[in-house]
C-alpha cells in the first residue's frame, strides 16, 4: 500500500498532467504550432490565446512586446495550464527570460528549439534566419544559434544570415502564398541568401510555415527548418522528463481564446490550423 | 465699449481659436491628413495621436474599433482642442455618428469629404472606392455616397465599386510603393476597375496618396481622390464657418502623440508626413 505522502503526490501530478498545455501569439500565427502540438502530442488538452486585439507585435517596441507578454501569460496561468508555450517570436525573442524568471509553471518559446533544429540540419554551418522586424532587430535568434553552436562537442563556429521579411505575414493573411506576387516577394527577400551560401533556412515567425512551398521553389536546395514543428518536439521531450504528460485517449480539450473575434477568423483560422475552429471565445487580457 | 457679456465671448472664441485641431489615427497614416492640413491651414496649432500600441484598427471588430476611438477621442478632448478629425478611415466607416453624438466639439470623419470630393469629380457617375477590410466590410463609403448624391440638385444615380485592398499598407510601410511588386499588387488588385468603367478612384486609406502614382499608372485614365486633402478642405471651411480659424502667425505648435514609440517611426513617420518629426512622446490611451 502506498504511504499517504505518496498517494498525494500521484494524486498532485495526475491533476497536472491533465491541465492543459497553454499557448500564446500575438494572433491567430501560433495556431501552427497548436497544429504541430496536436500532431505530435495528440492526447494533450490546449488552450490557445490570440491577442488579436493587438496584432501584430512585431512592429512595436520591445517595452509594449513585454508589456503584453505578461498579460498573456498571466492570463493563461489563469486558466491552470501545466506549461506555457510563447507562439509568438517577437516575445521569445524580446523577453523570454524575464518571463521565465517570473512565472513558477515551465515557460517555453519558439527560438530555442529552432535554433536547435536549424544547427542539426545544417551540413556546411551557415544558417539563414528570417522573421518580423522585432525578431530580427533583438539578434535573438543569432545569439542563441552561437551560444548552442559554442557548447556544442566539439564546438565549431557558424555563419548565420538573418533578415527580416516583413511582407510575409500580410502576404499569408491574404491567402497570396502561391501567386506570382508571392514568388516576387519571395525573391526579393531571398535571393540574396544564396549568394550567402547558406544551406538551411530558419522560418522564424509562425506564418512563415504557410509559404513553404514558395520559399522552397525561389531556395531550391536550402533545407527549411518550421520552428513550430521544432517547438512541438521540444514540449513532447520536456512533458515526458517531468512526467507531464496526459496519457488518458479521451478526447482532448481545445480553447481558443481571442482579445478580439475579427470578422474573418473562421477563414484565416482554419488555413492555419488545418481544420475549422469552434469554441472561441473573446478574452479581456490587459489587467 | 463693449458689454462685459460680448467682451468675455470674444475672450473665450479668442481662447478657442488658439486652440490645437487634434488628429488621431489608428497608427501613423493619418499624418497625410496632417500634412495636408499644415498646406491648407498653416497657421493652426496640431495635436496629433497615433495609437501604434494597437496599430492596426483595420483588421479588428467594430466593438474594439468603437472602443479604441472612444478612447483615442477622449485623450485629444482633455488636451483641449477644438475640433477633433478622425483620420482613421476604419474608426470613420464603423462609428463616427457614436463618437459625434457623444462630445461637444465638432468632430470630423474622412468619409463624407472624400465622397464629396469624388462625387464632385466624377462625370459618368461611376466612382471605385478602395480601403481596408473594415471600411469596405462597413459599406460606409458606398451609402455616404448615395446619400449626398440622392441630395444633389438634380439628384443623380451613381454606381459604386468597392473593394479592399490590405496588402496596400504594408507595402507603403515597407516602404515599397514605386516597385514591380507594388506595380502587381496595384495590378492584381486594381485592374477589375477598367472593366466596370470609372472615371473616379476614391483612395479610402490615408497610406494611399503615398501609392497615388502606381495607382495611376494602372489606371491611367482615373482621377484619383485623396481623402486627406478632402478633409484638411472641409475642416477649413468649418473653422471659417465657426470662426475657429487661429489668425496669428507666430510659429503653429505641432504635438505628436504615440502609444508605442515603434523603432522605425523617424523614417516611416517622415515619409508620411513629408519631412522630419520631432517632438514625439509616447501617450498612454487606454482608461
Amino acid at each position: 500500500m502506498p504511504s499517504p505522502k505518496l498517494k498525494a503526490k500521484s494524486l498532485k501530478s495526475k491533476i497536472n498532467r491533465q491541465n492543459p498545455i497553454g499557448v500564446f501569439d500575438s494572433g491567430i500565427g501560433g495556431l501552427t504550432v497548436v497544429r504541430a502540438l496536436k500532431r505530435i502530442l495528440p492526447n494533450e488538452n490546449i488552450v490557445y490565446l490570440g491577442d488579436t486585439a493587438r496584432v501584430p507585435y512585431g512592429i512595436k517596441s520591445p517595452e509594449a512586446i513585454t508589456r503584453f507578454a505578461f498579460e498573456d501569460t498571466r492570463f493563461l496561468i489563469n486558466r491552470k495550464v501545466k506549461l506555457v508555450v510563447v507562439a509568438c517570436h517577437s516575445v521569445s525573442s524580446v523577453c523570454l527570460p524575464e518571463l521565465k524568471k517570473s512565472f513558477s509553471v515551465p515557460i517555453i518559446g519558439v527560438i530555442e528549439p529552432g535554433a536547435r533544429a536549424a544547427l542539426a540540419a545544417t551540413k556546411n554551418r551557415r544558417i539563414g534566419v528570417i522573421g518580423t522586424q522585432a525578431t530580427i532587430t533583438a539578434g535573438t535568434y543569432e545569439r542563441v544559434i552561437r551560444e548552442i553552436a559554442k557548447k556544442g562537442k566539439p564546438s565549431k563556429d557558424v555563419e548565420i544570415v538573418a533578415k527580416s521579411t516583413p511582407l510575409f505575414v500580410p502576404l499569408v493573411e491574404e491567402g497570396w502564398v502561391d501567386n506570382e506576387i508571392a514568388l516576387l516577394v519571395a525573391k526579393s527577400y531571398l535571393l540574396t541568401f544564396q549568394a550567402e551560401g547558406i544551406d538551411t533556412l530558419l522560418l522564424g515567425c509562425t506564418h512563415y510555415p504557410l509559404l513553404k512551398d514558395i520559399i522552397q521553389n525561389v531556395l531550391k536546395k536550402v533545407k527549411l527548418v518550421d520552428s513550430s514543428t521544432a517547438t512541438a518536439l521540444a514540449i513532447k521531450k520536456i512533458l515526458t522528463e517531468r512526467d507531464l504528460m496526459r496519457a488518458e485517449s479521451r478526447q482532448p480539450d481545445y480553447r481558443f481564446y481571442l482579445s478580439d473575434i475579427t470578422p474573418n477568423f473562421a477563414e484565416v483560422g482554419r488555413r492555419f490550423f488545418g481544420e475549422a475552429i469552434s469554441n472561441v471565445v473573446r478574452a479581456s487580457i490587459a489587467q
